[in-house]
């Protein structure tokens, strides 16, 4: 009987491509589905040349894998998962490991963690970021759990992932839920990286009266400077694309989707007490876009017209915008990274964030040079509390700010609302604030609740009877 | 034996001062506390005119109530008030009710409601708003739950809740948990109510240099306008407030606190899909107030001061502060009130909105002459889908949205941050944008993971090979 390295649980694209990338580097893999048709849907595309079995029944799926037996779950997060957990777990001993690759939430995975400890078996949390094309040729990986189950599975994760620099795009990330939660960060910072690069295009479109060729050509400009993205290179190429001679992009309607992940980052910032603002911004932003209705309503009733009128020079607005950009994405980030530092406490992890910027550098959505720089700051400073205290990025926001103070200005007096520029540029002046209002909010909390005060003079907490 | 007409569990501040405020309406009230010191320390503070009994163990005291028996909780929210719950029932029968008078998440309500409705006994939430004093004096009063059950106890809530132009600040909210969410609404709006006014003195005192004698003047001015209000009230007596001759306010430290139910409201709203932004970034700004030592270490570290050295007409500014205060005080509300519209589909409930503002005009912390026009908007249109649409607060945004462009701009250039101001200004402007740039996040979201999109031009759900 043949003896398989790892199983594969759902074979929809993202576990078929998983699949088919652990067998091209050498694994033999068993897989399985619950329903037929989509084992028999995989059978087709098998050839010989991969060492990837197709089974039947969960127990010779089960029976076929090497000790201690690794089963990869590529199904969808919430009940079906448990489902799966469920439906393996008779099959599955002391030192086995269940490896969850989905978009689970962590406090899910945290539960699932513990509820399988119990019967001694290992459950890792593994973030995958970088869709279809990610999973079959090198995704970034952000697995969490036990860790000596972990460096069970560590080569073949190392093997699949994508590569940059010659490093594979894996680390381990910590306990438990800690995949899951990087993997949740990413995309809450994907939400309001695409965020930032569509008001960008909203500038341009509405207030420069650009052309799409023009545009197209700006975002691969400034795919050549630090601005370097995945997501800024994907841009340039929508913003060409053509569909029976009209521009495609204008045809989409303006209703984004959104999957849970990013909500759950903003959840999660506002139950830690982190202002991650750009990316709740950037939620409500996409929560705005669909009451499409409510806005065609608003738009007729108030006669709402964008200003495009307005004098300006075009060259000098583009360079304040690509620099406004790029510190809005640097407050993204240093509020994400800020959020994940409060979660080591919360949540009693110790993440290794120079290492988490860097297996986002290939693979996933948000993959950038950027990174680099997050990398560098924390071998500057392991300890670093937020990246806006790193010489790298306090000088690019020194030289910068004003850009993002005009670009700001030029929006509100053209009426083009950019939340997530908005609200970075309002962090960056908050989180630089030695004296805020609240003093004024404790008074009134004390004033009619009793809430009590503490005092700049004077150590403890204080009530006064503000009524003489 | 004597009997009472209603028992009062949990004899802290609040549950003493509404026991005395349901005694003094003539009302035979029982009252009991688990722990004997506060039931000694409510001995001591009993006169003879009051019928208050105060009952030393819970079958007794269970006892002594007529029926159906109505006993009002004033306990803490969390376990503390299902432990009360555990307790009681043994003693409660078919009809019975226990009211939750605390600051419980309506989530938590409405497990607790059909819980005990399998056990015959009704459970009504109850959001109460006025703090002590309002609980001895006249508090807002917002009941869910179960109607029969809310209309045995309705005359004595009518009789102790606070009075506008003859009506009791109660009305009947809904179902189960229906109650404290409107509350939990309420406190919402109060964080950003107090935001907002904090930002308004914040650019008095920085941007406009104004002493404490000038600001306290002008918020008592602002106090004789549209902007009446019980906060703006009490900003002007905290102005002026003097402890060994210096203004305590400048005393007070500048990390605000928070309870909980801010948050809650934000977090709802991102999981109802509503933006309620100027509430989440009031929460947040408390949430950046704390991190006070890193906003130190930020401020010497770039050497941030804020710029008062501008050239402005004072008169003038104060005019634009006023109305832009005014404006997003209406997004404030237009985006709870909307908040509250998608809750009535989410949660099964059919919501008085207008009665909910009018209830709010006394006895409550964010009482103010403002809530009348929303009840009016209601009366106008009692379908009104958000306050925008209404024709009053449409001609106000329409004077004074130039004042907020003005105030906002003023506050970049001076670099004192007003979040509350910022996103009720962004807010507007995408609420009544026909188009947002979010056809380009759709078209990112389907170029790498396929997640389609839907187009203006045809019906249906498309994908497109973007990589040619």
């Amino acid at each position: 009987m043949k003896i398989y390295d790892v199983g594969v649980v759902g074979l929809g694209v993202m576990g078929k491509n998983l699949s088919k990338n652990i067998a091209s580097r050498g694994y033999k893999v068993a897989a399985f589905d619950y329903f037929e048709e989509v084992r028999d849907k995989m059978q087709v595309e098998l050839n010989d040349e991969q060492d990837i079995e197709l089974f039947h029944d969960i127990e010779s799926f089960t029976a076929s894998l090497k000790g201690p037996k690794n089963i990869l779950m590529m199904v969808q997060a919430g009940q079906a998962t448990d489902l799966t957990i469920d439906i393996l777990t008779p099959y599955l001993g002391q030192g086995d490991s269940l490896i969850d690759g989905g978009n689970a939430n962590f406090k899910e995975t945290i539960r699932r963690n513990i509820e399988l400890s119990e019967l001694g078996i290992n459950f890792i949390g593994v973030g995958i970021s970088g869709g279809e094309e990610g999973a079959l040729n090198g995704p970034s990986i952000m697995p969490g759990g036990q860790l000596d189950a972990y460096q069970n599975v560590e080569s073949i994760l190392k093997d699949i992932a994508a590569v940059k620099n010659g490093e594979p795009c894996v680390t381990y990330i910590g306990d438990n839920g800690a995949g899951h939660y990087v993997k949740m960060i990413h995309n809450g910072i994907e939400y309001a990286d695409m965020q930032l690069i569509a008001e960008a295009y909203s500038i341009m479109k509405t207030v420069l009266n650009m052309s799409h060729e023009e545009m197209s050509s700006i975002f691969e400009q400034w795919n050549q400077t630090e601005l370097n993205s995945y997501l800024i290179e994907i841009t340039s190429h929508i913003l060409i694309y053509k569909e029976n001679g009209e521009y495609l992009v204008e045809k989409i309607m303006d209703k984004a989707g959104q999957k849970g992940t990013g909500k759950w980052t903003a959840i999660d910032s506002l139950e830690l007490g982190i202002p991650s603002t750009v990316i709740s911004e950037s939620v409500y932003a996409r929560c705005i876009s669909s009451l499409k209705d409510e806005r065609i309503k608003a738009n007729k009733l108030y006669n709402f017209k964008q200003n495009n009128n307005i004098q300006i020079d075009k060259e000098q607005v583009l360079d304040q915008l690509r620099n406004a950009l790029y510190i809005s994405k640097i407050c993204t980030y240093a509020q994400g990274f800020r959020q994940m530092k409060a979660a080591e406490v919360e949540y009693g992890w110790s993440l290794p964030l120079g290492d988490i910027a860097k297996i986002w550098r290939e693979g996933c959505i948000i993959r950038a040079e950027f990174l680099d720089e997050i990398t560098n700051a924390f071998e500057r400073n392991n300890q670093l509390d937020n990246l806006l205290f790193d010489d790298y990025f306090k000088s690019r926001i020194i030289n910068h700010e004003s850009d993002l103070r005009e670009i700001v200005k030029l929006s509100i007096d053209t009426k083009m609302p950019i939340p997530g520029f908005s609200s970075s540029l309002t962090y960056l002046d908050q989180a630089r604030s030695e004296q805020l209002s609240a003093n004024m909010i404790q008074a009134q909390r004390d004033y009619f609740g009793a809430h009590t005060y503490e005092r700049i003079d004077q150590e403890g907490k204080f009530h006064t009877e503000w009524k003489k």
